[in-house]
């Protein structure tokens, strides 16, 4: 058998396995363990979005939907981002996909060619850098700096990291896992930048909702023209509590819209018809759900961050927007080892720096998203291992 | 902007749109029309299904869920899979999918370098060759051969199809559109000529099921060992009339699972987790539901079959499986101009022979998954089009 071809790709056999589900298959089964290390609130998914789905359920929404998406979710996320960007947009712009994860590799695959690079902004939630290379090309970091807990973004840094065959870049603002939350002069003049060049700009915007001190994140749908070249990531598993529904959708140029439902046949042929009916009551009615879940965070946000603080070891900023502390730890530089020493000696679980890319090796990764008092243990229990 | 790259890959901006989809889109909106175009059934998925969504809603399965799908899908589909073939079959051989779509999609992204080709047993559901087309592979195609509507596969044109770049050969048995069954010598033959070579065997077996004089069709995984080389696609569209849901398994070798699993995070995460919940009690309690939908598709089948065969245009034969009849039309060119004529003219929905490839031009496909009623008056509108 040593002459066969290998039985998966090379490229696909040596994708590093996500080191957030190596630490939770740790602790896996662990009692009493209190779990902060996935991107996901604690909160179920409320009654009137389960109730829409429900009623959907009823009416019969159980064939094939349109590859673009049925038409009423259309309509709503076009009504959404009216309201939310004070903005018209087209319907045209938008393709509903099956989350966030899923249209970013649809758009990885619209837009990547083997040899072509990505600019991607790091720390970052890493899933995007893999579709970069399922697709054959290369995803190439541009660091975040960080100063006492606050990270910003070197703009010369990133325009030096472009060459002829920079095809886009990926930034995730308000991001995961830092909570940095790009500005809107360097918006501006990335947006600038990148238009002067023909570089595809993909924003992932699936924390725009959750900012605790303005109704949304800067977005360069907000200022862009319509025809310029950049795509923005939704999803609706963050802001309405809806991670395992598995829906999203992507706003972009009008002319891409054929070829991005082109490739939702291809690859899924749309989220699931029913979901997709729940999603559009979930944008109409689920504006008070939303701004209610970020007094929620706020609080949970205060409270972890002042915790983690009055750690001697820990060094941390409360992050202005997504419900994450992405905190360093003195003297630590295998973060893989101290996210299984919490799980083991606190009942901790929370996500390993060096999960979100080389710059995050020697933080640590806690979501807020769970109960006042979960948190206040969780703090409680890992004191002795983050302070003096 | 003449110098800036295009918008979209050269390779994506020039997949075929499905010619399906043209004729629906021709017909969209047009009062009384009996849409027989899509492989669907005009059934809503069954009560006990819905239920179990509704239940598994209540029960709180809004959260994420593990890469290779919930537990207790994986060990329904094991049952499945043990009852069904009558063999045993590794928990760690399964992973779910968001359909039989995605899992075809993750199988290519899994086996096809640019400049691999994949052989194509045509004609065929046209998007299998679309996927190999959007990861830089060549399906090639091999033509079924057709005598007075049955159709057969020449396994020396197969064979000779190979050279050292063929990565797989994607089968689709019972087939649509054509209804064509493999038999089990070519089956055996198959495998015995791709295990020597290394070759993949994708075996697309969602109409499974779907067979009118046996259990189920042959199936190479029935026979074939453990760690061969064999991916099979099931989904839980066309057997439990779940089309909208979205979810169907790949078996393969348990070698695998972990590079499965890491696809699926890196494209959709997997199904809506509350709809995995309720595809494990399809697989439980459906087995009453999918013997009676073949009956009912059996009394369609004789009814289409009866009936296309009184045209003295069309030349037609039972199909012994799947939900498709595949006829030919004396001196039809353009199967897609014919279409729309029978949209406009008869107001029927049919779709058209060239939508499954050059070998399926002067062919309709006739869905015949529709009440009897809609049948017979489809029969009689066409007449005037396809009779003398």
């Amino acid at each position: 058998m040593s002459l066969l071809r290998p039985l998966v790709r090379d490229l696909i056999h040596t994708l590093p396995d996500s080191k957030i589900r190596e630490v939770s298959l740790f602790g896996e089964g662990r009692e009493g363990l209190i779990p902060l290390w996935f991107g996901e609130s604690d909160e179920q998914t409320p009654d009137f979005i389960k109730d829409a789905a429900r009623r959907a359920m009823d009416e019969g929404a159980t064939f094939y939907a349109p590859n673009a998406g049925v038409a009423p979710l259309r309509a709503e996320i076009q009504a959404y981002m009216t309201r939310l960007y004070n903005r018209p947009f087209d319907l045209e712009r938008f393709v509903v996909t099956a989350s966030g994860m899923n249209a970013i590799i649809l758009t990885f695959q619209a837009l990547v060619d083997p040899g072509d690079n990505v600019l991607v902004v790091t720390p970052v939630w890493p899933n995007c850098r893999e579709t970069i290379a399922i697709m054959g090309g290369e995803a190439r970091d541009v660091a975040l700096q960080e100063t006492d807990g606050r990270w910003h973004l070197d703009l010369d840094r990133l325009f030096d990291a472009a060459d002829e065959r920079t095809r886009a870049i990926f930034i995730n603002s308000p991001g995961n896992p830092t909570g940095w939350m790009m500005p809107e002069d360097q918006r501006d003049a990335i947006l600038a930048w990148a238009r002067q060049r023909g570089i595809w700009i993909v924003a992932d915007d699936v924390y725009a909702r959750l900012v605790y001190d303005r109704p949304h994140a800067p977005a360069f749908v907000e200022v862009a023209e319509p025809d310029d070249r950049v795509i923005a990531i939704n999803s609706f598993s963050k802001s309405w509590s809806m991670t395992g529904w598995r829906l999203g959708w992507i706003t972009a140029p009008a002319s891409l819209l054929t070829d991005l439902s082109k490739l939702n046949e291809y690859n899924i042929a749309g989220p699931t018809t029913f979901v997709q009916h729940a999603g559009a009551v979930a944008l109409r009615d689920g504006d008070g759900y939303v701004n209610d879940l970020v007094e929620r965070l706020r609080r949970r946000r205060d409270l972890v961050a002042q915790g983690l603080s009055q750690f001697s070891r820990v060094r941390v900023a409360s992050p202005e927007a997504a419900f994450y502390a992405f905190f360093s730890v003195d003297g630590v530089t295998d973060s893989l080892a101290l996210a299984r020493r919490l799980v083991e000696e606190a009942g901790v679980g929370l996500a390993p720096g060096i999960a979100f890319g080389q710059q995050g090796e020697g933080y640590l990764r806690l979501c807020f998203a769970s109960s006042e008092q979960a948190l206040s243990t969780a703090l409680d229990r890992m004191r002795p291992l983050l302070d003096g």
